[in-house]
């Protein structure tokens, strides 16, 4: 029996984005090419042995409750260390399923479809998949807006340490300017921050949070500073929303991964974590100095890159005219993947940039994967 | 500064339930009373030996990969023993971030605000509080339809085994009568099975799944018979359908918690899974025959109740004109929690009805809080 599945579809089905990075993992094994294109953190920075102790430090110290259902609003030990680690009362803490979890449902309770979200860019493909998705209707930030356009809008979203794609991070003085233009909207800002501990030189910027916590949601991952596996991130954010956040939440999935959360807290609360980062951040500062340098070598004249103090990314820029889109299959075959910077932007301009990874890399191939993409770009040019 | 946070949220957030059972949580310490009221499963169930040992088992055979993401669609070895005990072919398997994820996704990919969604009732609660979050238009499976309202209909929902709150299950000619009519309506079904492999006598009957597996979305959990801490659950069904479902859930988490799932696809493989549900039989089968000759001790005459094959939950029916909401508050007060019946009614009707849950309860607390609850509804009916 045949049936008409599309006939059943919601409205919101034809809006769905596949994500083009994870669609290129679809198509390739990644231990046979020099893939520049995911965001995977580098699993020589995962606390293995802390892994396979940790299941059985919180049967130990919290007894089987740590293998029930759970809180909601997140495991009570691990809010705690979030609350201490950051300086946020409790009540301003939701424990989330990921933090790509944490996109979609501010996006799930704050917007309908039509309604307006302003976002800096380039800017996480995540998060406009999840935007999308919603039907939302996603503006950069600067862009001029009619008075009822103003009315639409729900919130700035911004990831403004150690930026994906560009891994730059936004100076105070844009922050505030930030701020400023959302009081000015009356929306809120959605602040999405997983590199934010991943800092391998330079100062912290304050966070647009501590900016004003009245109207940010503010992001926190573990995937990067633990592992990706657990699914584990949080909000900070006002109460009235997050009260929202936790009710939807009960319909989303009851209560995040509860044993990950405890193992999760132990992590960080026992000063596990602070000993993992010194070495996370050595071996990817390493990581992105010699990928600068390996830039410089290889690249030719007119290819121009950010520099970032932090994260798992750079940005690359050729010469206006290459087309990064169009040279994505020729550097394929030859063994090298990247991800086009035009999928970061709204309009799908900026057809000559691409996002480089360096964490993810086997390290051996970091100069046989930028040497051939130094050939392919020169060629490209010539 | 203050905000009006009401004027950002989506016209879906009016629609949001909370589930009564979690605020009870959030208002009593279960220790201090005899609840009968959640759906927990008992901790002397947890397979903690093997939870304590099986990170270490996935490292050692599949290595760091089991801590970085992972597939969207679920584990591979996950998806593969999933495939081997059902006999589903792998392209008709999604894993999910708990069986609540499960219903929360299939309720998002295919309705929109107004669209049907018909249900037998009694019915699962935590399923209505994703279907409200929709705007969804919940009906009877009995209830009639005009033909505008047919047109609407997106699936029908159902929990066969085992029934939520009920205990009950759904004999074979109505499974049968159920395909019929979600034929002629021409609708998806959506099987809800979390208890299905917790049966303590009788035969299993055939899924709904098997017997239109065109038409149906079997929805199933690793909860009951693994650890809800792992908030895993899976999906079988059409291919067209998995597929937004795959989309659509890049965009909520990613992927599924992946150590956890490494874990129970190792639990499940290596026969684990088996050895402990023989244990997890054998334990709740002894309770709820303890809950049903308490029950024939302490109830008055009037009272009667199901008795499930197997699942975690038995139903009260009390003499009409007992109010099970209104008594509520004097049971807590003397100590005892259940969840009054009508919560699980689309209209509330029901009122001399309740749900008591037999797994959770620690074992001496069962009598006296069924003697208590037997004079509470003793009173009210004098």
């Amino acid at each position: 029996m045949t049936m008409d599945y599309d006939r059943l579809f919601s409205a919101d089905v034809p809006s769905f984005m596949r994500s083009p990075v994870r669609e290129i993992f679809r198509k390739v094994k990644l231990s046979e090419i020099c893939s520049f294109a995911g965001g995977y953190p580098a699993t020589v920075t995962f606390p293995v042995e802390e892994i396979k102790r940790l299941p059985g430090v919180v049967l130990e110290k919290y007894g089987t409750s740590v293998l029930q259902y759970g809180s909601t609003q997140g495991a009570m030990p691990l809010r705690e260390v979030l609350s201490a680690r950051y300086g946020v009362p409790l009540a301003n803490i939701q424990v989330t399923t990921s933090s790509q979890q944490g996109i979609d449902v501010c996006t799930r309770i704050l917007v309908d479809p039509g309604d307006i979200i302003l976002t800096t860019e380039p800017t996480y493909l995540g998060a406009l998949q999840s935007f999308k998705a919603y039907r939302a209707d996603v503006r950069s930030w600067e862009a001029p807006l009619t008075e009822e356009e103003r009315r639409r809008v729900k919130f700035l979203y911004v990831i403004p340490d150690f930026n994906n794609p560009s891994g730059e991070t936004m100076p105070l003085p844009e922050r505030k300017a930030l701020v400023d233009l959302a009081r000015k909207r009356d929306c809120l800002i959605v602040e999405d921050s997983p590199y934010r501990e991943l800092r391998y030189e330079g100062e912290d910027v304050p966070t647009l949070y501590s900016l004003a916590p009245e109207r940010t949601l503010h992001l926190g991952s573990f995937s990067k500073i633990f592992a990706p596996a657990f699914r584990l991130g949080w909000i900070f954010g006002p109460e009235p929303v997050l009260e929202q956040i936790f009710v939807c939440k009960q319909a989303l999935d009851l209560c995040p991964p509860v044993l990950d959360q405890y193992m999760a807290a132990e992590f960080m609360g026992a000063g596990a974590l602070d000993a993992n980062l010194v070495h996370t951040r050595e071996e990817y500062r390493r990581r992105r100095d010699r990928m600068l340098s390996l830039l410089e070598r290889y690249m030719p004249e007119g290819v121009t890159w950010t520099r970032p103090e932090g994260g798992l990314f750079l940005f690359l820029t050729l010469p206006v005219g290459i087309d990064t889109v169009a040279l994505y299959d020729a550097a394929l075959a030859r063994g090298v993947a990247y991800v086009a910077g035009s999928f970061f932007f709204l309009d799908g301009s900026h057809r000559n940039t691409m996002r480089l990874n360096f964490s993810f890399i086997a390290e051996e191939k970091m100069e046989p994967g930028l040497r051939t993409l130094g050939e392919i770009i020169a060629g490209a040019m010539a």
